[in-house]
């Protein structure tokens, strides 16, 4: 069978060392392994409009940031094909019917809807498209036939109830929809990367984020003003690890080499947990350290980000032929979905027979 | 401003004469008045599997059943637009925007809605489409920008619900849909005609029908055994007009003329309602007197239908060229609705503006 790949991004805004860890670098990976016989990156502006259908110059603008961002960490066209999500109406079409197959009080139980819903403060306001967006998510999925969702563990309920249409579909229709499997970051740190204030969420309302297209000296200010054990007073106290956002970046990005780069020190980073934790080496020296990480971690890619703004019609030329290419194959799969429905009344005068 | 009328039936069944006197023949008679520039009828398939989605096969063969049903009583393929939904794919894509501008609340609170999950006995396990067909049927009367929707009065919930979203859309993306406004049969026994028990609601598995299709055997068959007063035993004892079946067949379906041909001791149906209320006019004289004139009402259009029923390729196309005409109105309104969304990135490289 083949491997396919689906993942995408909300255009709201630019993206953050939170979606490179959790998701961009991984991507790429995967995108460079060989692994996979095509690849499909979505920017999801139509699903960004189900709780921004007021704003929708906020989700216009950034899709371009996003496009930037995904070039910038190495996502390829050549490997990738990266479209818009609005530029594929048939995902709409699937929607449609999928609906069907789910029951109100199903997707009432999600919770990543329900965990959603209270983030956002909706509660009984809470627009229709937002809370069908898991089904959404289930056209998206299907449509390019995935075998394989690449996404953070909050996302794993909406892989349950895409497999549940999935399912639903071929008992009712008969085998038609591809079943998708979700695969999760390895490194429990790129999981959810916390904010810089130690909050769970990385969030622009709570300016708690570092983004890719970061300048070097906001990147310094962020790190040196992160949240660390808030016990951790004096050099010589002990220090604690556990939810001390400062080792959770360097988890997420640190390497072997660059202790011997930026401090010989120590060997790896168990030796300064351990140190740490012991007591005697101080939040400023860590802090300084994780600086130098995040800026060689982000340069090359703040760099390359840079060369691609100025070649802005290029990008657009990227996701106008990667729309163009995502929405024959999405056509496609309409195509046999309308087929196993017996929809497709004038296609061969199937309505007469 | 030009003039347009939607309206539709969902193909779960062949329609019967409160089909009939409720919309169908309201419809020919608007058609044929020439106070419309455009007029569509759309068969709702797609609407129709939203709480048949196991049971594709109904809603498909169904589809040439009420076309026929149409043809036979005078809709003219000249003058209306016969087209199946699910053919015109705008209307999905239509309908995912505008799911953006309602709340789950609004629908909860929709009478339409509840009572309809109430007459299906679906409570919690009420599919997501079928609970938002409000949505789906703003998407399908704005499409055509239609003026006027006639509809019976069950449906008023629905079309506040869609100049609702018109109002929303039109505020947060500027002017860009039509306000529909719904226009009522004005004889009051058309508004909902009972099945022949009585009952308030006609449907096929409550078995109290009568069909545009009938045989006239059957039809005599149906009216003989209607509920009348339970009260009126005795020919002399004085009937209740009142919730009488055969009445309000009669105030739907007797012309003044009827009475001279088949019942020339009466004037007119007030004169005959008269008698009945007094006492001395039995059940069988005034069921016989309705037989006559569902016979004379209905003859015309099971002969049409029989004509229709052996050209059905000529349907077929009729179908098929309805469906590509307003798939193109569609369009446009799609792409009217687009650009006012600013969705409309690759058209004239608007992405880079």
């Amino acid at each position: 069978m083949k491997q396919v790949i689906l993942t995408g991004d909300r255009p709201t805004g630019r993206l953050h060392v939170g979606h490179y860890v959790g998701s961009l670098k991984e991507r790429v990976r995967l995108q460079n392994s060989g692994d996979f016989d095509e690849i499909y990156i979505m920017i999801a502006d139509a699903q960004a409009l189900t709780d921004n259908a007021e704003h929708p110059e906020k989700v216009r603008s950034n899709i371009m940031q996003v496009a930037l961002d995904y070039l910038a960490c190495g996502l390829d066209p050549e490997k990738s094909t990266i479209f818009i999500q609005s530029m594929v109406p048939e995902l709409t079409e699937l929607t449609f019917y999928y609906m069907n197959l789910v029951t109100v009080a199903r997707v009432q139980r999600n919770p990543t809807v329900k965990a959603e819903i209270k983030f956002r403060n909706f509660e009984a306001s809470i627009p229709v498209g937002f809370f069908c967006y898991p089904i959404s998510q289930a056209a998206d999925i299907t449509a390019f036939r995935a075998t394989v969702v690449p996404a953070g563990e909050d996302q794993m309920p909406m892989i349950e109830q895409c497999k549940e249409i999935v399912h639903k579909f071929n008992s009712v229709y008969g085998e038609t929809l591809t079943d998708p499997k979700i695969v999760l970051p390895d490194n429990s740190a790129c999981l959810r990367l916390p904010g810089i204030d130690g909050k769970a969420k990385m969030s622009k309302s709570l300016g708690n984020c570092i983004y890719l297209s970061e300048e070097p000296e906001d990147i310094k200010k962020k790190v040196m003003s992160m949240y660390t054990d808030p016990n951790h007073i004096r050099v010589e106290d002990p220090g604690q690890i556990e939810g001390n956002t400062v080792f959770t970046y360097l988890d997420a990005f640190c390497k072997p080499e660059y202790f011997e780069e930026f401090l010989p020190d120590y060997k790896s980073l168990d030796e300064l947990k351990e140190h740490y934790s012991r007591g005697g080496l101080g939040d400023v020296k860590v802090k300084k350290f994780l600086n130098n990480v995040m800026q060689t971690e982000l340069a090359p890619i703040r760099e390359r980000r840079q060369m691609w703004e100025k070649r802005l019609p290029d990008v657009y030329d990227i996701l106008k032929e990667g729309s163009k290419k995502a929405e024959a194959v999405a056509a496609q799969t309409l195509a046999d979905v309308r087929h196993a429905m017996r929809i497709d009344y004038f296609v061969d005068d199937n309505l007469l027979k």
